[in-house]
């Protein structure tokens, strides 16, 4: 399944990049229509708000050409900024000119990995971690740390253990319905762990890229409301799951201290984000009643949640997982045998998922897999989980 | 007009990081109206084919919307690498594998750099260089060296003399309109260089983001076309200047040995580029009669360009440039006077261009100025020069 790199002239950098199975997966499933995939992340096409869509392009053409179809700011569109500063986010100090709008969370990874991480950078994870960071941080080669999570968190004996041993310099955290566990930081912990950052004087770099993804419409406060160092903090988020993949836009709440060197690495990175997509979000976000289209947006995937979550105990009853607030993932244990060779097997049979060997900071081998239940209608699932129950029978009698 | 950079926590390579002048210029002319710019490098708005965007954005909401609005391939949407596989690339070994799109071309040279660049590897520049072409590559701190450019391409002693003298890893090039200087290399510096490359084994940055706009419709063979080391030569092209730079697109042509590699970096760096762009554009070339389109750009900078000339001619007849054969600039050297006192006058005066220092792999000051004329009008490109002329008189009295 890995795809090897070649031996060739490169920076030795490359030798640190990682490539992600779960792109491989989506490949193989794009290819070969048989296969039904619990593996992808991909929001349900049926949630995209097709009518709004068209009225928007059509008015931006019309009235927008100039600055829609021209090279635009590098720290982004003013009006989406705005937007973004007063309606989706919620650290006390941000303005639109501390928003960077950057192409999709994923160019923000990269970007704090360009300045932040050297290789003596200590970096701390969560272990599982998404794996977008993974391989964003990599070519920069820092000394990764991890810690292990639990459903309400970072498990807090672990976290002092390892800041009290270790001058840990920035951690990574995606405190809301992470990819790939879904477990969801408490309020308690959120408050503790923003108390023992200032303290530590350590850089957090918060995705919050599933934020608005609760079942039940509640929003957690971020990590980062909650800190007084907010010279140390940057909150990342995304319209992929709220609007579209296919804008390919996201942001990131900077401090000011680190403003203009951040805008500097944009620049370099891409001169600036896609300005057409951008004045379309920003009329979309003026022209739809957003809190109906999230509401949508949850209650549509908290039904394909308890679909999944009936299905697996109905064929499955063996596996384990702890119940998600919100999001896109069942994580689950198959107690018996090994995720690769569950794997292999999966796709031989039809079916994807992706083993949680993926998600670990070290590669640790891994009895999880991250179940994606946005996508495939209700009867597609069925057919899988009984495609993935057939194998682990037989691999496991 | 620099941007300071403070002295806060961050990795070493933040110290390399380049601003731009260009892009604060930029900021300028759009917070006061008053300033005429000729700084910018913005293709004419009159020049993207409104009714077709239109029709086409129409028809990619109702036809196209699940591929559209979704996740997309790390490489870039298939259909739109055919095509450029097709039409807009002449090396022969092409084909829609080989074409990754990206971020703008500006994406590409940040994969390029990521990619080869380290402390250790030495990169040969054009003197003067593209700016873009220093942010993007600064950071990963190689070693620059740089060839004297002629208007028909490098110094050929010069070339020779640094080849011979370093072992040269990467050549990065602008051989068509080059950006800023508009110097084109001549068909026989390409074959002759092509040769010197391959002997050498050097790989060819070859950024070709200008290779439409001759004046003339002429369309010069890439360095690339001639080298027989397949292995070591890529490709650059945009979108920007031929369609629109709102789409944010453009692409590299990767050779097959470093295909896995430069598509993980990618990943790593934003997961994929914009697709509904990239679904746009592939309609929009589809629909469209682009040679009729591309013709009408070229002969409308053609205008522009003789506009600009015999404003130049009228009113500062001591200044000198080389006529292009086509882009979107003039390189024009100012004689007497410092560029950095004659910018500061200018911007007092309402007018704005770019000083060439901003172009040196150096940092040289320099008598030249970068003066693009693609975005202002006849009329008001006049009152520009002649406020250019006031100053410049002024200076020099």
């Amino acid at each position: 399944m890995e795809t090897e790199l070649p031996t060739i002239f490169s920076a030795k950098r490359t030798s640190f990049v990682r490539t992600s199975v779960i792109r491989e997966i989506l490949k193989l499933t794009v290819e070969n229509s048989n296969i039904l995939s619990f593996a992808g992340g991909l929001p349900n096409p049926d949630l995209f708000p097709k009518d709004v869509f068209s009225s928007v392009m059509e008015s931006v053409v019309r009235e927008n050409i100039s600055t829609a179809f021209q090279y635009g700011d590098s720290s982004g569109y003013e009006a989406l900024r705005t937007q973004i500063a007063e309606k989706l986010t919620d650290v006390s100090w941000v303005s639109s000119r501390s928003i960077t709008i950057t192409h999709g969370s994923q160019q923000g990874l990269d970007i704090l990995g360009k300045i932040f991480m050297d290789s003596d950078t200590n970096v701390l994870l969560e272990d599982p971690v998404y794996l977008g960071a993974l391989q964003a941080f990599s070519p920069y080669h820092p000394n990764f740390f991890s810690v292990p999570m639990e459903p309400d968190g970072p498990n807090l004996y672990w976290l002092e253990e390892i800041l009290s041993q270790n001058k840990i310099h920035v951690f990574y955290a995606n405190p809301s319905y992470q990819n790939p566990s879904t477990y969801t930081w408490s309020l308690e912990k959120r408050i503790k762990i923003a108390n023992l950052l200032d303290t530590k004087e350590i850089i957090l770099i918060e995705d919050e890229a599933y934020r608005y993804l609760d079942f039940e419409g509640k929003v957690y406060p971020s990590v980062s409301s909650f800190r007084k160092r907010n010279d140390l903090t940057f909150v990342l988020g995304s319209f992929s799951k709220i609007l579209s993949p296919g804008f390919r836009l996201g942001w990131v709440v900077v401090p000011d201290l680190y403003r203009n060197l951040f805008t500097a690495v944009k620049q370099g990175n891409d001169l600036n984000s896609n300005q057409f997509s951008q004045v379309v979000v920003s009329k979309l976000l003026k022209t739809m009643d957003f809190d109906v289209h999230l509401h949508s947006i949850q209650s549509f995937y908290k039904g394909q949640k308890e679909s999944l979550v009936s299905l697996l105990g109905k064929y499955l009853p063996e596996v384990k997982f702890s119940l998600p607030e919100g999001g896109m993932f069942l994580w689950v244990e198959y107690p018996k045998g090994t995720s690769k060779e569950l794997m292999e097997h999966c796709l031989k049979n039809g079916v994807a998922m992706v083993p949680g060997t993926e998600f670990s900071p070290a590669s640790r081998s891994s009895s999880f897999f991250r179940m994606n239940f946005s996508f495939l209608t209700k009867d597609v699932m069925e057919i899988g989980v009984k495609r993935i129950a057939d194998v682990y029978r037989d691999i496991n009698t």
